[in-house]
């Protein structure tokens, strides 16, 4: 968070803590997460000795966000590695903890298939357990490259959509530097806007039922100055019908083969919204979101949460609906590639969305990073 | 509630206490009303000795419901009127205590023109107070009878609308028993249709920013023994994408001349999503909610309150946003004729929804109550 200094002085420094570190103290190595369930009320560390503490952070969502659980959960093999703990019980564990982000799948396998194919070398598992390591820096810092150049794409893109700046950026679930080891997705092209000084306002969906909009997308824009406002999902729509609305911009956990879009549920209903009312639908995501096997909208694996994450108030604060009352709790919705007018990728834009753009593209980072 | 004892032993019986009632205790009349912002936990009467006392309740919500709310007005205004207080400043005060629902005024100008024309004859307050409370008993009664009427139409025109049974409808906010005088509106057509056994389940949406849905229709919901799942406003997304949804049920606030239809923030998102997924959009609403005097949804004043209700966990759990976040919070959003595939009324059924149609009703409305 490079621009701390740039933005109004009311509002309080950006926060030095990472949303997730990789940390060495005598008692042995260690992945330190900023404890999102926490915020904004207090910033607090979390420290995961081992996978198991990893993987329950990751599924009390603690650690969330899908570009973070790529870098989570490849922290995690190597922290298993390192520790000589089991690397396979740890690689099925950390894959499984939460099943819609591709991405967290991603950092699994690629730290894994690093530390497997340093041990077949010469059998070293400290050497294997140093490549596992080095797999998850180098995720991480991939990851922040990729957050710029996707900022800098979706601003290119916003500007061409919407000339004449004083942009109004609706926005869902938080998108920032903390899902990501960079800035982040979606609401890293909004930061890019307002450095530019072309963003007029964001609107914070706060995104029910874990509030990750009120709570982090909040937090995020408050410490940079952005000129925000936030809203109850359901408010969207007034925003939309009175024309208060420029674009939808919104990250991914998971991109079909045929552009359907997973992404943490209430996009959906912008996507409709965008639609009818003729506004852009922008997706934000890095190259690795995208999952070739997974063909269609309808094969994407939906996690279910627990009901009480309705029926309860945020925060404990006790049951708001009746004793027994069963709710509906989708962690995700999926947004078919006709309702989606942009993918943003740190490869470039695609637009229109189809199966064999997002083939080629694909096949084209995969060729730069095996170049 | 006359049902309560043809459903699941497991859910407790309905309760004794009325949304509203008129009190003559020896200490002298009152406007008892059940308390709705401290539902499900607690059934609480607060007691209302002067029209203060009930515009605070209706601006905090303990009373609400737009029907609920004219019979209120108009107690109010008796209230007044047999406690001697001064009638013109109660009805203005009341009349202004929210500025969206039609009916709240309806309801006070009722009481007040009876108040006026009775003291027109004779000039005796104590007999003017009587006329008053008269009106406000009589439209108490008459909204009862409107609510059955309601129900009786909207069941038969869902069972014409969806042959079959097993119907699937979506709610949003409430619009029971404790919204009326008698059953209530859009959910009295719900609960028709589950005395019926033609209602396979009730789409709850739990209506942020103050759960409407989930502390007050999950509660009348699971007192009648009906099957229903509560889920986060945006959520309803994921249902219509799935087909789980057959129809939408809401009630209003304020129908417009043209047909526009104010009605709780979350409807408009609703009503988009149902025209897209070809799904029936029905509004359930006595006649007074019309109101010819405001042209069209344009017209409209919606509410806006306070912030805090976004910023702040339900139930005073604290901030759940940065200290200094802004937030946008209209009560209301506006549903134009044209995604309103009916209005059902205690007149009967209005389909297609257009401004003749409407003008109609209220004519004929108007003659059947004169004649």
């Amino acid at each position: 968070m490079a621009d701390q200094d740039v933005h109004s002085p009311l509002v309080s420094e950006p926060t030095e803590l990472p949303s997730l570190r990789w940390d060495e103290p005598p008692e042995g190595p260690v992945v330190v997460l900023l404890d999102q369930t926490r915020l904004p009320a207090e910033e607090v560390e979390l420290v995961c000795t081992d996978v198991p503490a990893l993987v329950r952070a990751i599924q009390t969502l603690a650690v969330r966000g899908a570009p973070l659980l790529g870098i989570a959960g490849a922290y995690g093999v190597a922290l298993a590695a390192v520790r000589g703990y089991d690397v396979d019980e740890a690689t099925a564990l950390l894959a499984g903890a939460r099943p819609t982000a591709v991405n967290l799948g991603y950092g699994v396998r690629r730290a894994a298939d690093a530390y497997r194919a340093a041990l077949q070398v010469d059998g070293d598992p400290q050497r294997a357990a140093g490549a596992a390591l080095a797999a998850a820096v180098a995720l991480h810092r991939e990851d922040a490259e990729a957050s710029a150049r996707m900022a800098a794409h979706g601003l290119t893109l916003l500007d061409e959509l919407l000339p004449g700046g004083a942009h109004r950026i609706l926005t869902h679930c938080n998108t920032g530097a903390l899902v990501s080891g960079g800035e982040g997705t979606a609401f890293a092209v909004a930061l890019a806007a307002h450095r530019a000084g072309s963003l007029r306002r964001l609107w914070v969906d706060e995104t029910r039922p874990l509030l990750q909009g009120a709570r982090l997308t909040a937090y995020e824009a408050a410490r940079h100055g952005m000129a925000y406002t936030l809203l109850t999902d359901n408010a969207a729509g007034s925003l939309f019908a009175a024309g208060e609305v420029d674009a939808v911009l919104i990250g991914a956990d998971r991109i079909a083969a045929d552009g359907s879009v997973a992404n943490k549920v209430g996009s959906y209903p912008l996507a409709v919204l965008a639609k009818y009312h003729h506004v852009p639908f922008i997706v934000v995501a890095p190259v690795t979101t995208v999952d070739l096997g997974t063909p269609d909208g309808a094969s994407v694996e939906v996690e279910q949460r627990a009901g009480q994450e309705v029926t309860e108030a945020v925060g404990g604060g006790g049951p708001v609906a009746p004793l027994g009352t069963q709710a509906y709790n989708p962690a995700f919705d999926v947004t078919p590639p006709e309702l989606v007018t942009a993918i943003v990728t740190e490869e470039g834009v695609l637009s229109p969305v189809t199966a064999a753009a997002l083939a080629e593209l694909c096949a084209g980072a995969r060729q730069v990073r095996i170049g």
